[in-house]
């Protein structure tokens, strides 16, 4: 029988869950365990800790490619008798360097070390290769937003039809969610991504306690490490104070919760009897003249909107998988017992998520195929109800404010039911000629384009907002 | 440079995260996929919809460890496609088939039948091994239950000791967590995991309306389906209605919390300051002459308790995915725009860490080592200070309720501050000496022992209920 | 200034989130412990344990609306010293008692026993307001299940039009998830709401360990206490055992799914776009004069689906309680250090949440208002289209199945972006005139009533099942 | 029979979870909506959108005391209709003005403008007293690092003993988490409390869209609304990008995040077997004579850590809220059905829960009683074990370092068996003697204070960057 949890070089559901390149699999966090081995070899070497060389021989052999299969299985397996799997990991690399620069594998330092270092690593690659996709994603939704500046569509509230917008003014609203997710990735970046050196419980005994040349050279460890890999250094180790985890969570968070509300909006506007926006085919495309991007062979009627709904499938999985982490920071003492093992796995899937999540939005907010004829279809629509309010203002100058809007709230109601357009059963109202309003003035009053209020401000301020922010990499 | 996120062989993490034979990953989604496309090629031959030997012919092609790694590749890459990996999937089995059965691959189905299908099958065996390892962990604490029926120990609350207790009760409390767990997941097992087969919207048009002696066997094809698999027939497609989904994530999401109670137990009474328990070394303990679990080189006196720590790094990982889950419940219309697809990855997950805690809780269970004489000393360490209120009662006789408690607190207070055991601080007193009450009899009240109440009651009930119930297997 | 956290009289919110009438307020607490005091002292007088009298003395204290504002500001207070209300409460109460019967009040009882216990007395009290009002529901979506048995309307998938679906089948998928959240209210009442009673350490040392004949009754007393209130007694105390806590709060998120699924679809049914169901006004709508439930006075064309709206507001915020309870079931030794505490306030949110969303629910699909004609309108919108399979099925005797399958999807294809019906593209294909297919034929098969596969069989099967069960109180 | 669930007028759980002076109450709330309300007079009449006057008139309208039990009645039955307070309110509201004035009452404003308005008002006053509550427990924090930095404890992982640390550098630790949490609050602060106000689709066409003088003040309003509140002006309303209100939210969990940690110290610290610190009694202690906090009538032993645990109860419940409020930002079009309403409840949650959790924790590290004698006993009890890596480091010189590994790790392995001290262990040893190796260079050696590493410098650093901090107030 084959072994049931065996994974295939690719899998099954990557495609969907895992895409953009952030890498958080068992290959990424070989690596970046071993970059973690391989900066602390050269910073204890810089610290008069290592001897010459060891740095550059345990780099050269800390390459998770060049791993053999044993390699990787005997790292794996000792996991099972320590709890994770750099002890075995240490063994492991010890024996591949050899000679005197083995000593200084993993000399000072405590599994949690390596692991939070680690960490950190993966997380800065996942910001970048994110931040890469919000970008793109932005770049769209700011061309959006500016090419529809003008241009008309029903606003919807509580999933209704209410008083008209843009869609410049809701892709600005998409804009403004990703400018501000770009800001928290940015922020985190700058600020928080730290290594972890602390030894077994946080005071680098481990180092040599002495009062020799070394002893003295103990705290800058953390610091020249924090050098090498391009990280931070902390005021001290961090191995039970796990904001820095969450922050990272957070932003990545951040980032889903932004596109989750726009894969929302189009998974409703992309809707058969709406129909005022379509996904592209993204660059996989039936242009290859293979199998199409949401199409179904059955049913030709079907474009469906894959990106949005792969977007909903990463984004929905975050909240859940926050709430760990932000749980898992009650941490006892200098390590913890079992809080932090339970961080890996949401860890990863929270940058993986967010990552794929990103890389669709990019690509569906590029391929995006806005159907501005069937927007001002939907706004006419309802006959000019959505402009009702404006109509009583009108009104309200020769009948005053309470007469008029009864009169419109009546004839409102007379359209809803007899299907008639507004302008038609107000014009038969003889109350509103002997007012001395025309069918021109009423025509005005009932035109969308007058009703828009701030939107094309708000429009540019959020275009404005974006350009002046430090979004273009 | 590598590909960042190709799996090696083993994984860095499966040895403490995907232990004890519940399989998620991807060749067995991909086998679930494919007994569910083979189960419903045999339905339908024996429904009259496919021809003679379709089922045997679709059955013999569906075996993932005969796939190649383009085939599985191809099914991977093609879930970016439509979101999911069961269209490619389709493909590529009905060109293994070839001829005439190919036509009977995925006939009628849409891939949400597939995959919810699948995903029962693949909770069906996460079922069966989690129960067995619970039954496992729940026989050993049946025995130590009734084995330290009679140890005393310090009962603690808040943290704090608070009056005695035995360990058989500690033990009976964590064997009535057990028995709870399995008899949810023996009730999930029974009632509610259903093939799911409805076509693109729930209704099985696809598999042709007519009127035709095939389509009369229409709504029987669920139900043949469900004997071919051995899974329930449920009375109309549940696409939308996602209460199966959550009542197994709930079956297991009791096990890991009844677990993680253990571990949690477990990981404070073998604290240094403790020591009333300690973790035995699982079956890959230091007889090998391997590295012993738990220890490290650096510190002999470290003794960590892995199979503890290693269960709350999975139970704790449990709360937010269930939470998804039944977030996710939401589903719109007749399939889902998201929050099926968001169900995929935490559904397994659930499945893998509580089968992994369960088989870490086997082992932990079995191989747990009770330190009686340490309970016996930690018990009396406070000098009698637990025994205080049963003091307090027997001096109530001779004193009154109200002066009795007086005395006996003033005494305890002088006990805790200046060290002296409370016997001796009690007999200095000369009113409890006029009181005529004896050291003998101030001794008897300061037995532990005698301020047991129901211990042993309360264990053999516990003991009972294990003994009556079906968890023998 | 005013006290910033004084409530008022009714809550500003409570017409949203707290209705039903499911009790979880300040009061229902307070009167809850006091009748686990109040059964507590008829037990123990039962048990011999507590003078005669003493049960019916304290039951006649245990009264909270004869609580004086100070006696309950009292027993808020206390809550400060030792981490819950029940030190104080009990303190209270016995004043109240005055006389030997005081005595009586909480003997033997650690705060948790009272607290557990009056937890279970609110849990059940919101299962059956609960059950009562999701009786009214499933009641309602058998009826709309039965009247719309042969309702033609569009199915929908990842919101897009697929294939046809009748309403009836819609709302016998809802009328499933109502009934299965029935059966799982049954189920933990019946089974599940326990009685707590084990003092400070799960060993009712506390009622007096001794060997005299109070003594032997000890273990009798929870089996007493169970039969005062009406609840069942467990073999040992569950202090820390929580599965029964999670067990509650899972049947109510069960509600809780069942409900937002349908409140989901009524708010997409319901979309200006799509128009197919309209939510009634409830009992409060406007028959009184006063205003409409989810009008507006600005915008006479919006009719919000308040209801639906509003058990969204519930059903979203249901997960994460479930999580935070799950999660808190990990709790130490014999009482636990804040995971206890952790639990109370999601409990009573989750109960008087999943109870507010039945409420609504019962009023949401008891005045639920179905436009057939509209939904036979949104079915032939897109010109026979999601009838495009079964077209092919025609064509495939003449033209074996591969070609007709080309020509319809090129034909479908057609229709899309000419706007023209599927059935003139076709018509005017020559192929199809050639392969002798006439136009009735055609339109046979472009008929959605004959392509409802076995959706009349499917809603008859959820009926019968809602027979058979005992939904009907 | 008395309303199950009204409220008296102290809550029963209010001295838990409701500590410090965060206001989220119902009449907290009512207040904040008409801030809001009066705020936006104020900003239309300086807009010239209001008659002079209408500001002072709707403000001096808009104190919540002054609201009659009916009024505030009204308000919430109205809640019933609409789905949320502000309609009815803006009823009461523009009644209690009356005159010309009334009608800048709400005008131009939908409901979740002045819902949205509120919550951030809210959310200011919560930051501001919990940051206060931060401010003095990480003062108390500083305190204890700067007194201890020199006193020797155990330092313990996965809860076992392990090397020497200083209790200064624990907390300093806390004091790291308590900083990066004030950080927080300060960020959110100052960049992200902003109003809401865009009429009913965001585009203030509400307030009159017409070219007028007024119309071109209308992109004026929001910013002059702002400046009323002193909240921030937004560049476009933010009624469906939800990132504000997360980022208020997860600054609040990140105070919660840095309190239960220490909370969790706290306890384990104080256990009975430990004892190395003791929570003090509070401000409400024994000294007023009444009961003591944390004490027990019958158990004079126990010594609960009562806002430890408090702070646990508080700080457990956040994860979930969180998760509810981050899934929440998946808002429909302009305004959503359901996911907006979710917020109200969680949102006020969570301020108060982390403001109650700065309240116990500022009280809980003010009065922490810290036992230095004891934490030197527990260091010493495993008879110089902790020590054992840096004995071997002794004896490497004289013997190389893999005998002397072996040698020292045999005699730690026979130190533990027989309970004698390592040192006594290492004297009878002959090799020992041999090496040349002293008594007293063996007891340099195992002199824990010769093993701290850099725990002097790391505090050290925590403290200047404490100070360096803006946390001073």
């Amino acid at each position: 029988m084959p072994d049931q949890n065996a994974r295939p070089g690719g899998t099954l559901f990557g495609a969907v869950f895992d895409r953009g390149g952030v890498a958080t699999g068992d290959m990424a966090w070989l690596q970046a365990l071993l970059d973690a081995e391989a900066g602390l070899a050269r910073a204890l070497e810089r610290a008069g800790l290592a001897p010459a060389g060891a740095g550059e021989a345990v780099t050269r052999a800390a390459v998770a490619a060049d791993f053999s299969a044993a390699e990787v299985a005997e790292v794996a397996s000792a996991s099972g008798l320590t709890g994770n799997p750099v002890p075995g990991l240490a063994r492991v690399l010890a024996r591949r360097v050899a000679g005197a620069a083995a000593a200084a594998v993993h000399q000072g330092a405590t599994s949690q070390d390596i692991m939070d270092t680690a960490a950190m690593l993966l997380a800065r690659r996942a910001i970048d290769v994110t931040r890469r996709d919000l970008l793109a994603a932005s770049a769209a939704a700011a061309r959006l937003a500016s090419a529809h500046r003008d241009t008309l569509m029903i606003g919807r509230t509580l999933l209704q039809q209410a008083v008209p917008v843009t869609f410049g003014l809701v892709a600005a609203g998409w804009l403004a969610g990703l400018d501000a997710a770009v800001t928290g990735l940015d922020d985190v970046r700058a600020s928080r991504l730290a290594v972890q050196f602390g030894g077994a419980a946080g005071t680098l005994a481990s180092l040599g306690g002495g009062a020799g040349a070394g002893g003295r050279e103990i705290p800058r460890v953390p610091a020249l490490l924090a050098e090498e890999l391009g990280l931070m250094a902390a005021p001290l180790p961090w191995h039970t104070e796990r904001l820095r985890v969450i922050d990272v969570a957070v932003a990545m968070a951040r980032v889903s919760a932004a596109l989750g509300k726009i894969a929302r909006d189009v998974t409703l506007l992309a809707q058969t009897e709406v129909g005022e926006v379509r996904e592209g085919g993204g660059e996989a495309g039936g242009a290859s003249g293979g199998p199409r991007r949401g199409g179904s062979s059955a049913m030709p009627n079907k474009s469906n909107p894959v990106a949005s709904v792969a977007i909903l499938g990463c984004t929905r999985q975050v909240p859940g998988l926050l709430a760990t982490l932000v749980a898992s920071a009650e941490q006892e003492h200098q390590r913890a017992a079992g809080a932090w093992h339970a961080e890996w796995q949401p860890f990863s899937d929270i940058l993986r998520l967010a990552g794929s999540a990103a890389s669709w939005g990019a690509d569906l907010l590029g391929g995006l195929t806005v159907d501005s004829a069937r927007m001002a279809a939907n706004l006419t629509a309802s006959g000019g109800l959505p402009l009702a309010e404006q109509v009583s203002v009108l009104l309200a100058g020769p009948l005053g404010r309470p007469r008029a809007h009864d009169l419109v709230a009546s004839a409102a109601a007379r359209a809803v039911s007899s299907g008639l357009p507004l302008r038609d059963v107000l014009l038969a109202v003889p109350e509103v000629e002997q007012a001395g309003v025309t069918a021109d003035q009423l025509d005005a009053a009932l035109d969308p384009a007058g009703y828009l209020g701030a939107s094309a401000q708000f429009t540019d301020a959020a275009l404005r907002a974006h350009e002046q922010g430090a979004f273009h990499g």
